[in-house]
C-alpha cells in the first residue's frame, strides 16, 4: 500500500495545513448526534444539534462520553450481551464499569468456586478436609453475601425493570434466597439437614462472566433436546414393548431373575440398552432354548444399533443447524454492535466516516493496553479507501482488524545476523545443519530406537522394584541426545523462533521432564518417580511424519478449549448429581452390604484363613459410593463409562428402595444427551475442518492471519504532532523511538505485519461466504429502524433510544 | 402437451404419407456404423456405409444385433459393470446372455449358499444336522463343480484375456482350485482336516450377480481403511504408552492381577478401551490410592471419548467423501453407456436421433415384459422436442424415465363411482367418515387407551401360566374395534388404494397378526402364543401423529435395503470368524473349565445340596462356545455387543494358548471398522435427507416421480399400423383394447401418469445439480475420443472398437 500523505495531514486536527473544507469546526468539533446516553452525568443540557457555541470542554467530555458507550457496544457485540443490558445513564454505567472488569469478574468466579467447593468440607465430608457446622455455614454466608453484593451492582446497572426480565438473573436470585434462609437455618439449628438445593450452588458458576462458553455449551444441549427427547421417547416405547414381550416368554422359566416381573424386565432391558448386562441377561433363557437368543438380537439391532444412532444422526443434525443459526445471529449481532458505535463515532459535519482522532479515542476505552502505534495501523488497516476517514463499510471489519498483533517487519533473517563473522559463520552452519531433512530423519530415528528400547526393557522388567537401582545408561545417553538437539535448535533457530512452534514447545517440555525424571531417580524421590515413566511421550513426535496425524492433532489442539468447556459443563452436571446423590445415598454401600441383591458378591470382603494363609477375597465395589464429593465424582464416572453399572445401581437398590433406580437411569440420560452432543461437536469440527481443507487446499498451509501495513516517517510524526497538542495523556515515546530508529537506519518507512491466528469464525466466514451477503441484505432488509447514516443525525434519533434498542436487538436474535 | 401429429405419421416407416426427406432409404434402413459387434454371427461381410443394395433381411438382423448390443451397454451401464467386461464377439454374445438372467443368477446364489450351508453339517456339527463326511464332501463336489461351469462361462464371454485380468474372477478361480483339491483329500482320507480355507467360502457369495450392494458395502469398507487405519495406530500407540505407564505405577501393588506383567497392562488396557473390564481393572489400585483414578479417567477421556470418536468423524468424513464421488463416476458411467447405446440406434441418415422404431428394438431386448403401449409412452416422455427423433440430449434421461410405471389417468375419483345410487352414498359416506379428523384422532385414543390396557394387565398378572385361561374380553373388544376400522377403511378407500399406503398396510398386518394370535389362544395353541404378545406394536401408530416421527420413520424405511446389505456383509465377516474359531477352539469350553483363570466363577455348574435344597450355581458361559457354526455366531454376536467379551476371551485363552487373545482382538477391530461405517451410514443417510428436506421445503410432501403424457387416439392407431407392417411379434392387443376403450368413452386422447418412487440417485442429483454441470463438461473434456455424434458415423470408427472403449472406461471409473 502506499503512503497517503493527505491522510496524515487531515489527521493533524488543527486545521492549519489542511485542505479538507470541513475542518473550521474540528475543535468543537460536535458527536453527530444524541445518541449517547451518559451527558446528564454533569447535570448540562445535552448539547443540542448545532449547538455550536457551548464550551469546549463540554465538547471534549461529550466526545469522552460518546468513546465510552461506543467502546461498550463494541464490548456488547463481541461478548454477545444483549443490547437492552445496556447501560443506560450515568449512573448505571458506573456500576456497568465497576461490573465490567477482571477483578470483579475474579470475585464472581472465585465467590462461586467458593460456594462449590464448600461441599468438600460439609456434612458427608472428605475426612481429612472436615469442617465444623459453624465454620461452613460462616464461610457459606460470607460467599453468598459477595453475591448479594455483586448482584446489587447488577441492578444498579440494569435498572429494576430489566433486571427482573432477565431470567437468568432472576433464577439466581431465587436460588441466593433459598440458599440464603437455608444457610442461616443450618447455623441456627447447628446440624445439616437434607439440603439438595446444594446442588444449585452451580448456577452461580453458570453465571460468571469467564463462564461464557459453559452457559453457550448449555444453551446448546437445551436446544438440541426437543429432537432428543422425541427419538428417546421411540427408544423408550421399543423398550416398554419387548419389555411386555420379554415378560411374556421368560417368565415361566423361574431360573431366569431377569424377567420375573414386568418392573425387572423393564429395568433390565434399559440396562441392556447399555450392553451392561449384555450375555448375563440372555444366558438362562439361552439355556433353555437356544432360539431365544433372537429376542435379544432384534432387540439390540433396533434399540442400539439403529435407534441410538439414529439418536447421533438427529442431534448431528440440529447441531449442525444450530451452529449456522448461532454463526449468523452472533456476526449480525456484532455488525449491529458496529453500527451503534459508528453512529456514536462521526460528527455532524462529517458524517460519512470517523476519524483517527475519535477513533483513537475509541480505542482508548477499548483496548486501554494497546499502543499508539499499533491503534495507528489499526486504524489504517480498516481504512481501505485512500480518504482520511474510516467509512461504515470499512468498520464492518473491526473485529478482524482489531485482533491482529502488529510487528515491525524485520530485516534481518536470524537473530545471529549481527554477531561477528566468525560466530554468525558458526551459526548459520547449525541452523542449516537444524533445517536439514539429514537432521530431522536421524531426530525420529533415535526417538523410534528410544521407543523401543523403553519397550523391551520394561518387557525384561518383570516385578520388582523398579526405582531404586542406579540410573540406567541407556536413559543417560538417549537424554543426551535430545539434550544436544535441543540447544542445536534452540541456538540455531533463536530461541524465540525455536519456542514459538508448538511442536517445539513440546519436545522442550518433554525433554525437560525426562531431565527432571533423571533427577528424581538419581537423588531417590520417589513421589516424581512418575515423570520417568512419561519418556514415552517423547514418542508423539514420530506422528509429525505423516500429514493426517498433524491435521489430526492440529484440529486436536483447536478442539481444546472447547472440549475444556464441554468437560465444564459435564462437571457441573456432575455436581448436581453428586450432591444429590450424598444426600441420599451417603454410606449405605459397604463391605458386605448387599446380600439380599443379585450383584453381592461385588460388594464382599472376606478376610479368612485357608491352610495357614490369609486369603483376602475383595469385590472392591463398596468402594463406589457417596460417601463424600470426590467419591460421587468418582462413582458417576464409573457410571458415565457404563459398563457394569447396573452392579452400583442394584447395590444401592438393595440397600434403599427401588426408586432409587429413577436417579441412576436419569443420570444416564443425562450423560447420554451430553456424550452426543460431545461426540457431535467432535465430528461436526472434524468434518467443517476437513471440509474447509478440501475447499482451500492451496491457502492450507498458511497459519493464521497476516496483514502488512507500510507507515511512513511523515506519519508518524503527524501522529505525534496530534497527540501533542490534544490534552490527552500523550504517550508518544513508543512513536519518537520509531522515528528514531527510522532516523538510524535512514528508511523512509516501516513495513509492519498484523498477524493473528485463525478462527472459527473466520473458518466460517470463508465457508458461509455467498450465504452471509444474503444474510446481511436480508438483515438490512429487517432492520426498518436503520438509519441511512449518510444522513444527518436528527432523522435516526428514535432509533437510538434504548427502549427500541432492545426492540431491534429482539427481532436480531 | 399437445398431440404431435407429424411425429405419428414419420413413425410408419413405409413412407407412404410422410414428409420428412430421408424416408425414401427407410425400409433398407442401415445401422449408423459398424460399432455392433456380432454381426460376424452370419458370417456375411458386414454391410459397409452406403451398401444399400445389400438384402433386408441382413439389414433387419444386423438392426436385431444392434438392438442386443444396446441394451447390453445400457445394463451394463445401470449394473455398473466396467465396459471392457463387454461380450466381444457373437461367442461371447451367447455365453454372455446365458450368464445374464435371472435363473443363473439363482444357481450362482443357490450353489453359493449350499456351500456356506455344508458348514452346518460338517465336521463340528450342528447335532440334528450332522451328515456322514462323505454325504458332505459330495455335496461340497457337486457344488464346486457347478462353480466350475459357471466360470467356464464367464470365461466364454470374456476372453482368457480379461478373464485372467479380472481380480476378482481370479481370486475366485484359485479359492474354487484350493477347495477343489481339499474336498477331494477329505474325501479320500475321510476325515476332515483343520479347514481354516473353508473360511474363503463366502467369496462365492460375494461374488453372485444379487449380491452387488454387499460387494459395493466391502469396496466402501477398503476404501474407508487408511485413514481408519492411521487413527487406529494413533489409538495403539496411546495404549503402548499408558501400558507402560501403567506397569511401572501399579505392578508394585501385588493385589492387583491386571498389571503385573506388560503383557497383561497392554491386554487390560485394550479390555478398557472397550470399557468391558471398567470399574473392576481400576478397583486394586483404587483401593490403595484413591488418586490412582486419574490415571484411569486421563486415558478413557483420550482413549475412548476423544479418539474413537475422531475415529468415526475421520470414517464419516471419508464416507461422505467416497459416497459423492461414487455417485459420480455411476452418473457418468451411466452416461458413457448411454452413448454407446445411442451411436448403435441411430442410421446413416439420420444421425441426429433415434426413431420409434429403433427404440422399440432396443427396449424389446433391454424390458422384454414392457407393453408396447408403455414403451411408446417412454419414448414419447424421452422426446421433449416436437421431432419424430429422440435426440443425444434427450436419450441421456433414459434411466429416469424407463423406469416410471404409467397408468391411464382414471376419471373417476372413487371405486365406488361407478355403482347404483344408493351404494354409493353409503359408500360415500364412509368415505368421508374415513377421511375425516374425528376418526383418526378417535382411532388414535382406542390404539393408546389399548396400549396403556395391554400395560396395567401385565403388570397385574405376575408369574404363572398366562396362556391357559379363557381369552380376555378387552382382547375381543380391541381387536373388534380394529377389525371394524380395517373393514371400514378398505370400503371406503377401495382395497387398491387403501393397501397401496405404506401405514395401512402396517395395520393391516398387526391386526392380521391379533386376528391369528386370538385364534391361537382360542385353540390352545402354545406354538403360536407368541403373536399375542406382538399386540403392543399396534401403538407405533401413535408416532404418526408427529413430523419428525413420520421423517425418521420414513428414512428407516429408506434405509433398510442398505442396511440389510450392511447387516450381511457383517455376516460374512462372521461366517468367516466362525470357521476360524470352530477349527481352533470348538470344544475347549464346557461347565466347570477355567479354573486357573480369574473368570472360572462365569463358567462354573455346581449342583450342590444345601440343608435338603438343591442349589444350581450357573455361570452359564460355557454355553458361548464354538462348538458349531450356529454357537459360533451367536458368541461373535456377544463379542460385537463387547460387553463382558473379554470373559469369553480369557476362557478360551485360559484352555489354549495367550495367542487365541489376538482372534479375538481381530474381530474386536473388525467389526469395530464395520460397525464404524454403519454408523457413518446412518449419520449420513439422516443428515443428506435432512438437508435435503431443508433445501426443498415445498415440494415436501410428494412422494415419488411423476409424469404427464397424453396419448391421442391417432398415435395409437399409428402404432399399430407400424407395429402390423413390421415383421416383429405384434403384440397390439393391449394398444386395440386402448383404441376402443376411447371409442367407448368417446375420447381423443388418453392422460397418462408416469410413476415411481424417488431413489436416492434422484435426490443427489438434486442436491448436486451445479456440480453435476460440471462433472459433465469435464467428463466431455476427458473424452478426447467421443465422436461429435452430430457428424457421420465414420469419423468415430475408430473409437467404438472394443479395445478403446476399455481404454475409455478406465478414464471414466
Amino acid at each position: 500500500m502506499d503512503d497517503d500523505v493527505p491522510l496524515i495531514l487531515t489527521l493533524d486536527d488543527s486545521g492549519s495545513s489542511v485542505s479538507a473544507p470541513l475542518d473550521d469546526l474540528d475543535r468543537e468539533e460536535l458527536p453527530n448526534e444524541n445518541g449517547g446516553s451518559y451527558d446528564v452525568v454533569n447535570d448540562a443540557s445535552s448539547p443540542a444539534a448545532g449547538d455550536c457555541c457551548s464550551q469546549q470542554s463540554s465538547a471534549r467530555h461529550n466526545w469522552e462520553m460518546n468513546y465510552q458507550e461506543a467502546a461498550i457496544y463494541l464490548q456488547e457485540g463481541e461478548n454477545n450481551d444483549k443490547f437492552f443490558t445496556h447501560p443506560k445513564n450515568a449512573k448505571a454505567l458506573a456500576a456497568y464499569l465497576f461490573a465490567h472488569n477482571h477483578l470483579f469478574y475474579l470475585m464472581e468466579l472465585s465467590t462461586a468456586l467458593l460456594l462449590l467447593l464448600l461441599s468438600l468440607c460439609e456434612a458427608p465430608a472428605v475426612p481429612m478436609l472436615r469442617l465444623g457446622i459453624f465454620v461452613h455455614a460462616t464461610l457459606e454466608l460470607f460467599a453468598l453475601i459477595v453475591v448479594v453484593f455483586e448482584l446489587s451492582m447488577k441492578m444498579r446497572w440494569l435498572g429494576f425493570q430489566t433486571f427482573i426480565r432477565h431470567k437468568r438473573t432472576m433464577v439466581k436470585t431465587c436460588v441466593l434466597f433459598v440458599q440464603f434462609i437455608e444457610a442461616i437455618v443450618v447455623l441456627v439449628r447447628q446440624t445439616s439437614h437434607v439440603r439438595i438445593t446444594r446442588a444449585l450452588r452451580c448456577i452461580f458458576l453458570v453465571d460468571c462472566r469467564y463462564c461464557g462458553a459453559v452457559r453457550r455449551n448449555l444453551r446448546q444441549i437445551f436446544q438440541s433436546l426437543p429432537p432428543f427427547i422425541d427419538i428417546l421417547l421411540l427408544l423408550l416405547f421399543f423398550m416398554v414393548i419387548f419389555a411386555i414381550l420379554g415378560f411374556y416368554l421368560f417368565s415361566p422359566n423361574h431360573s431366569d431373575p431377569y424377567f420375573n416381573t414386568l418392573e425387572n424386565s423393564l429395568v433390565n432391558l434399559f440396562v441392556l440398552l447399555t450392553t451392561s448386562n449384555f450375555p448375563d441377561v440372555m444366558m438362562p433363557s439361552y439355556a433353555r432354548n437356544p432360539w431365544s437368543c433372537v429376542f435379544f438380537i432384534v432387540y439390540l439391532s433396533i434399540e442400539l444399533y439403529f435407534i441410538m444412532n439414529l439418536l447421533l444422526a438427529v442431534v448431528f443434525d440440529t447441531f449442525n443447524d444450530i451452529e449456522k443459526r448461532k454463526f449468523k445471529s452472533l456476526l449480525l449481532h456484532k455488525r449491529t454492535a458496529i453500527q451503534h458505535a459508528f453512529r456514536l463515532l462521526i460528527t455532524k459535519q462529517r458524517p460519512s466516516g470517523i476519524s483517527f482522532k475519535h477513533f483513537e479515542g475509541l480505542l482508548r476505552f477499548y483496548k486501554p493496553r494497546m499502543g499508539t502505534r499499533e491503534r495507528y495501523l489499526t486504524f489504517k488497516a480498516l481504512n481501505q479507501s485512500n480518504t482520511p476517514l474510516v467509512s461504515l463499510k470499512d468498520f464492518y471489519n473491526f473485529y478482524e482488524v482489531v485482533g491482529l498483533k502488529w510487528k515491525a517487519k524485520r530485516n534481518r533473517e536470524h537473530w545471529f545476523d549481527d554477531l561477528p563473522r566468525t560466530a554468525f559463520l558458526i551459526f548459520k552452519g547449525i541452523n542449516i545443519l537444524v533445517k536439514s531433512r539429514v537432521f530431522q530423519y536421524t531426530m525420529y530415528t533415535v526417538v523410534a530406537v528410544n521407543g523401543i528400547w523403553i519397550l523391551v526393557e520394561t518387557f525384561m522388567l518383570q516385578g520388582g522394584n523398579f526405582f531404586s537401582r542406579n540410573v540406567p545408561w541407556s536413559y543417560i545417553v538417549f537424554l543426551t541426545i535430545y539434550g544436544v538437539e535441543l540447544l542445536l535448535k534452540s541456538t540455531g533457530l533463536g530461541p524465540v523462533e525455536y519456542l514459538s512452534s508448538g511442536w517445539n514447545l513440546f519436545d522442550f517440555s518433554v525433554t525437560l521432564f525426562a531431565f527432571l525424571g533423571l533427577m528424581a531417580l538419581a537423588f531417590n524421590m520417589e513421589p516424581f518417580y512418575f515423570i520417568v515413566v512419561l519418556r514415552p511421550l517423547q514418542l508423539l513426535r514420530l506422528f509429525k511424519l505423516k500429514k493426517r496425524y498433524r491435521n489430526v492433532l492440529d484440529t486436536m489442539f483447536e478442539l481444546f478449549p472447547r472440549m475444556a468447556s464441554l468437560g465444564l459443563t459435564l462437571l457441573i452436571f456432575y455436581y448436581c448429581f453428586a450432591i444429590v446423590g450424598m444426600e441420599f445415598f451417603a454410606g449405605v454401600v459397604y463391605p458386605n452390604c448387599c446380600n439380599s441383591s443379585t450383584v453381592a458378591d461385588s460388594y464382599r470382603w472376606l478376610n479368612h484363613t485357608v491352610g495357614n494363609k490369609t486369603v483376602v477375597e475383595e469385590g472392591y465395589y463398596y468402594l463406589n459410593n457417596f460417601d463424600n464429593i470426590l467419591n460421587s465424582f468418582v462413582t458417576l464416572f464409573e457410571l458415565t463409562v457404563v459398563n457394569d453399572w447396573y452392579i452400583i445401581m442394584e447395590g444401592v437398590t438393595s440397600q434403599t428402595t427401588h426408586w432409587s433406580r429413577l436417579y441412576f437411569m436419569i443420570f444416564y440420560i443425562v450423560t447420554m444427551v451430553v456424550m452426543t452432543i460431545i461426540v457431535a461437536f467432535i465430528l461436526d469440527a472434524f468434518v467443517f475442518r476437513m471440509n474447509y481443507t478440501r475447499k482451500n487446499q492451496d491457502s492450507e498451509e498458511d497459519n493464521g492471519i497476516v496483514l502488512e501495513m507500510e507507515i511512513s516517517k511523515e506519519e508518524v510524526v503527524g501522529i505525534i504532532e496530534l497527540y501533542k497538542r490534544s490534552s490527552a495523556a500523550p504517550e508518544t515515546a513508543q512513536l519518537q523511538k520509531m522515528v528514531l530508529q527510522m532516523d538510524k537506519y535512514g528508511q523512509m518507512s516501516t513495513l509492519f505485519l498484523g498477524r493473528r491466528s485463525r478462527t472459527k469464525s473466520d473458518l466460517s466466514m470463508k465457508m458461509y461466504e455467498e450465504e452471509i451477503q444474503e444474510w446481511y441484505e436480508e438483515h438490512s432488509r429487517k432492520e426498518e429502524c436503520q438509519p441511512p447514516l449518510q444522513e444527518p443525525a436528527s432523522a435516526s434519533k428514535s432509533c437510538t433510544k434504548p427502549q427500541s434498542l432492545r426492540q431491534r436487538s429482539q427481532t436480531v436474535i
